[in-house]
């Protein structure tokens, strides 16, 4: 029996990751449906390849153009689209691996429908990660994380009695800038940072993780993920992003997942998990060939994003949907070159000090705070 | 409800840790019975602290004196004595903390009894691991490692589906010489042997990690514990002991436990499994702290005793019982200064080369074979 794969953003780092792991092993995963956005060749490309029953794009037009091309798929388009693929395509899993604050709803209807969730979405979480949570509790839906580091978190408790955990420890490689001082960030250009030292990611990602905001949006995450306090979650600099997270217990004992840097790892898992099955052309870790591991405190002064995105998190209402909505415009905006790289942070800063929290919001009071802070960065900027 | 804990080796490194534990948690552990050696001061003292029902010495003339003292307490002697503590006292779990082969038979009279037994005897599952393991899965006994390493793997290993393991990854400190080369070994004193950088252990202990016959004994424990083949079980020198070791899986995963060196998080965790309670006055681990952590490949050839071991593991049948029983004698004669330290290694190999296998070798077959060799390293040296 094979496993039925749904995929939101099939195009983007983690989406062409995925597929690889569904190309690779034909009798464990199929792809039903798949999701995608403006990259139309990318689109055609993977439906020859996949076969899958439906997919979505955004605009009409593609669908339209693309349901003459491949008559035996079903094309759909649009925010209604994303919601088909996601919980009306007769998935077994679905994977979540949009980025911004689009997989909200989809993730949503999924949870509804009774999908176990892959979830590489980490602004579903951060901007509505209450109301995710409690949704996946009462459909009894486990969300499987994705991200390397949840991914760890979520293979050191495999097994263990939740209550004794003492704390969860969120390494960061440091980003593209680690070796660089708050002064030194000034002048930096979109290409520096968007050179990554581990990981091979998308841009969004990339540049998240040079701001550390990454490490911050993975906190609120975390926090929700393993229904864990702000103050039991730590940061801790590992510049060879060999130990992916750990966790500590009441005893002292510390488990860890390592691995050589490779998303499809924990892409994989969450796939397969509880199993596990071999993974195709992956570099085992030889730690005697790597010979040292680096670990370091993070400077919450240094990484002033990071800082922010834990004041979010324990202000929690809709403050981090701000954060993250201010941080996804305010990145858009450095990668277009209209701010300096140090300018991400004032504007989420600033947008923050501005909101005023409104405590255990519903979905269209957080969707209208996104769209909100959204348009405030664009006229802040203007 | 409190656990029922029979000790075997109260008064050695692992015993005394043991108690330490009974001690902070008296809500949790009580001690119903324990044996000691000769050394009647502390077995007064622990059975003043403790008050279990039964105390096993070596000699009968301690035993009688003893019982005029404490009359409220049963004491047993000699090898009979032993097999009651560790069969006999309706404990709910047997720690067995002697060092050396006379742990085997009261061992495994306890599995026959169906008592689950933590252990940290590791000679037993050396000499005789085959009869053991196939004892404890007949009685459906589960064996709870003790030792660093093997707690490490254990803890790795829960909630994973042990046909996906692709390797057991013991770290090893390199011990007290770890920094001196083969000819440097030549004149080292007992002393300089007894210093061991990372870890408080007894002296048995401490000389068989400066010659690493320590991590071959590990790796013939690991191979009986966890089943796996010789040629999946890999040694790495680590010298800060912090990764207590380390699982491979077959999608790259590696799943690891990590703490400050503190013996009593292993024996405490056998007793708690599958849960963990709070170490009293322990070091969390601050990686930040430490800063870095080293690793380099094993040398065999340096390392001669850790060949050795691979190689009688790899023999099998009653090759393990004679390195075994040989390094017991050798390490024993260090100690007693009749011989240098590099002939422990020239002892056990010279043993080796002597023995002809009996494959699949009873119990009685095993104590002959223990006995002959003691005598034979004996009139070796004489």
């Amino acid at each position: 029996m094979t496993k039925k794969i749904s995929l939101l953003g099939a195009t983007g780092s983690i989406g062409i990751q995925t597929l690889d792991i569904i190309g690779s092993n034909p009798d464990k995963f199929e792809l039903v449906s798949f999701s995608a956005g403006l990259n139309i060749v990318k689109v055609r490309e993977i439906a020859a390849t996949f076969h899958p029953q439906i997919i979505s794009v955004i605009r009409q037009e593609d669908a339209q153009a693309l349901q003459i091309e491949f008559p035996s798929i079903r094309f759909v388009h649009g925010k209604e689209g994303l919601i088909e693929i996601a919980a009306r395509s007769g998935a077994d899993i679905l994977v979540s691996a949009v980025i911004g604050s689009v997989g909200l709803e989809p993730t949503l209807e999924a949870i509804r429908a009774g999908i176990p969730i892959a979830i590489a979405n980490k602004e579903t979480l951060v901007a509505a990660g209450d109301i995710v949570m409690e949704e996946a509790r009462k459909h009894r839906v486990p969300l499987l994380p994705v991200d390397s580091e949840h991914s760890a978190l979520f293979q050191s408790l495999n097994g263990e009695n939740p209550k004794r955990v003492s704390r969860l420890i969120l390494t960061a490689s440091g980003g593209s800038f680690r070796d660089l001082s708050r002064e030194e960030l000034t002048n930096v250009t979109v290409e520096q940072a968007l050179a990554h030292p581990n990981w091979s990611m998308g841009n969004k990602l990339t540049i998240d993780s040079a701001t550390m905001m990454n490490k911050g949006l993975e906190v609120i995450e975390a926090h929700h993920l393993f229904d864990m306090p702000y103050d039991r979650i730590d940061c801790l600099l590992h510049k060879e992003s060999i130990i992916h997270s750990m966790v500590e217990f009441e005893d002292t004992s510390v488990m860890a997942q390592l691995g050589s840097p490779d998303m499809r790892v924990p892409i994989q898992y969450a796939l397969t998990y509880p199993d596990r099955i071999p993974m195709q052309n992956a570099k085992p870790l030889r730690l005697e060939e790597i010979g040292q591991l680096h670990f370091e405190k993070v400077d919450l002064v240094r990484y002033k994003a990071l800082a922010l995105a834990y004041a979010a998190g324990r202000e929690g209402g809709t403050m981090p949907t701000v954060m993250n909505a201010a941080n996804e415009i305010a990145v858009s905006l450095f990668m277009d070159g209209r701010i300096p790289f140090v300018q991400i942070e004032e504007i989420i800063e600033r947008m923050m000090d501005k909101h005023e929290t409104i405590t255990a919001p519903d979905l269209e009071t957080i969707l209208e705070t996104d769209t909100l802070t959204r348009k405030m960065v664009y006229a802040m900027v203007k």
